[in-house]
């Protein structure tokens, strides 16, 4: 028995269709266009476009609309392609779209950031803009994936903290039942202590940054893939752990969004084997800045990145050996010179994506280094109290998603690959 | 060469060693017990329990301190399969461990559930503990695996929003940068507006409840799994789409957690291919409730729970057709009978594990519907407006996390099956 109804037709699997067969595309009209004997209608679904054409009288609702299409799939050679649905019924799935505020159809959007993220829930409809997304669902997959198979388990830390452990600055205060609390800067305690636990874990979750500063890269909220792992001899396995997380996150990119890709004629990064790497000093000196510059500035990653590519025609360098005391309270120190410290950051093509570090797991470090920096106990207590319970050597890094797919897209604010953007001026929509 | 440090052989590898060959295990001292002539050490590592035998002298440093154990592989058939680790070399990995507040070495936790949850970093090391975890790991990539078949998208909304769209009360309010904004209750707006952009999408992560009640079901924040799919006809679409879901999830569980499952001895429901369904009129006269009830109490959902059970088999039962006054306002009425509405939720061995529905999708049903329940329109309007954009008929349901590893486990209370529970009380660790 035929359905009377019959299955949908994504747009991607209509060039697949045979002729004379009746298929139901379902999607947004993407663009309608009246000709004098003839109405061409392109539909949009997740998958891609369909041409459809309606000869004579025509009803076909304005762009943006949702709607079925009920017809028979033709050849033309000059359809996407090669097939086209003639002879179609249209019927909208909801009342007319307004028109939106950018023009959609058109190959690419003219429209100010500002304008885009005011109309997100319109402008991201844009098959480029789409694309950006689906490389950061498939860039989480490949991350996971990665994990699982290397014995990680994901958990889920909460986000309302009882004290600010990152830093006392740039926290959001809650109103938590009449008493202040914070919302969590990154899962740090919560993934060095369920080392204790599981010895290998990950999250991927949001992070707050009350960031006082409007920079193109800089985000209130953002995503977070966070990866702590136990029983390490140093920061170097760290750094090992965290190449096969981006390969496998590249990797992804190729398996999962493909079409992205193309679409967006991207140039995906080769993840080499070992990733180049530099110490500090080294990178100080190949970046032009003084000896005793206590951190790469921005000027200084781009410098960097310029040179692992002509150097080592690699999108990626890892510097490592950052000065202690220009890292968090909680790295570990070089043994042999505790000037430097068992950290490192990840330079995606000249930004820094990521930060990572073996950490000290002895509580009398924790105590001494507290001291040292003459930062008071009391607000760590329950941090580095844990510390007290048998906690092995270990590191970790964490990855902001919407820098990694910044970087994989070339976009120069982070905005462009946020679905709805949190910032100084930004909290809607 | 043969390398001077073997490989780590993770516990539940050590029954495949060669008897007579080097091993090195890393883990924790799980027990220590000296006796006359020799010391017994159980070391736990993320897999499972080892044993090692000390003969003479033994420096084994306290219960819960990491150690690393290079010694000989012994065929032994009193050791737990049958190999054991003798003539040990143990180094230990950081400072020695205070004594932990429980006795993790016992078969079972002897502790009062505030006392395992003060001391949650220690308490969860317990292997039954960790077990529950493994549990939700698995049910993540359960429910990402099978919504990744289906042509979902994973997308990532922000917490931080404007207003409270879910409703006024049991909201957290931040200071963002010295304006009130609000933690998500929930990706409703979100899940449904990238319906117009991805059509399929899910999100797994945290949502915020200022729940004033302290209940062994409520927390104040846990972690919720989206999903929203566009193009549907009702309804049972979505039902149908959560049965897989579920039974995905299960899968998983039996696929990626099959250790945790039999130390808990868990009894791993069946989803079966038609969850047993029944309108929201019959629920109410199988439960014994008067049929102007207008939702259903926990002891309803016990009785219904129950009566799937004896009547089909099965765990799970599906209550649709909810009163549409009881129901958030998006919920789509059901169109020949608006009294009831296409709502529905799923019940879990007598517990509500999820909530979804068909919801509104054009924009005078929301503005008449705001109307009619006497909203005003303002707060909603950002929310309310998107629908004139063109929105597909779609509808979606959330899992809580922590309900379903809680039915699984059958904990009488959430806190049981949250790694740091956020309530009333409760904000650290």
């Amino acid at each position: 028995m035929t359905p009377r109804v019959p299955d949908r037709t994504l747009c991607t699997d209509l060039p697949a269709a045979e002729p004379g067969s009746t298929v139901r595309l379902q999607g947004w009209v993407h663009r309608r266009r009246e000709l004098a004997q003839l109405t061409f209608l392109v539909v949009r679904d997740r998958t891609g476009l369909a041409q459809v054409v309606v000869r004579g009288e025509a009803d076909v609702p304005p762009e943006e609309t949702p709607v079925e299409v009920v017809g028979t799939a033709t050849a033309n050679p000059q359809a996407p392609g090669g097939i086209e649905v003639t002879e179609p019924t249209i019927r909208a799935l909801s009342d007319d779209a307004d028109t939106p505020p950018v023009e959609l159809w058109r190959p690419t959007l003219n429209a100010s950031l500002p304008t885009m993220l005011d109309h997100a829930a319109v402008t991201w409809r844009h098959p480029l803009q789409r694309a950006k997304w689906e490389l950061a669902a498939a860039s989480l997959k490949g991350f996971r994936t990665t994990l699982d198979a290397g014995g990680f388990t994901e958990v889920c830390s909460p986000k309302l903290v009882e004290s600010a452990t990152e830093s006392g600055a740039n926290v959001f205060t809650v109103d938590y039942f009449g008493r202040p609390a914070y919302l969590a800067q990154s899962p740090q305690f919560y993934k060095q202590v369920l080392v204790g636990v599981f010895e290998r874990v990950y999250e991927v979750a949001p992070v707050f940054r009350a960031e006082p500063h409007d920079t193109v890269r800089h985000l209130a909220e953002y995503v977070s893939l966070d990866v702590e792992l136990g029983f390490i001899e140093d920061h170097r396995e760290v750094i090992a752990c965290l190449r096969d997380v981006v390969a496998g996150m590249v990797a992804a990119v190729h398996e999962h969004a493909a079409p992205a890709v193309e679409r967006l004629g991207l140039d995906v990064p080769v993840v080499p084997e070992e990733i180049p790497l530099l110490h500090f000093r080294e990178a100080l000196a190949i970046a032009g800045a003084p000896e005793d510059e206590p951190d790469l500035a921005p000027a200084h990653e781009r410098a960097l990145g310029e040179w692992a590519k002509a150097e080592h025609g690699s999108d990626f360098l890892v510097v490592e050996g950052y000065p202690t005391a220009n890292r968090a309270f909680y790295s570990h120190p070089e043994p042999e010179d505790p000037h430097w410290s068992r950290s490192f950051d990840l330079i995606f093509r000249g930004v820094e994506l990521v930060s990572g570090a073996q950490r000290l797991h002895r509580y009398d470090d924790y105590v001494r280094t507290l001291e040292e920096r003459g930062y008071p106990y009391a607000p760590y207590a329950s941090y580095v109290e844990a510390f007290r319970r048998g906690i092995p050597p270990h590191g970790g890094f964490a990855i902001g998603l919407e820098r990694f797919v910044g970087r994989l897209t070339e976009s120069p604010n982070i905005r462009e690959v946020t679905l709805f953007p949190r910032d100084l001026h930004r909290l809607a929509p």
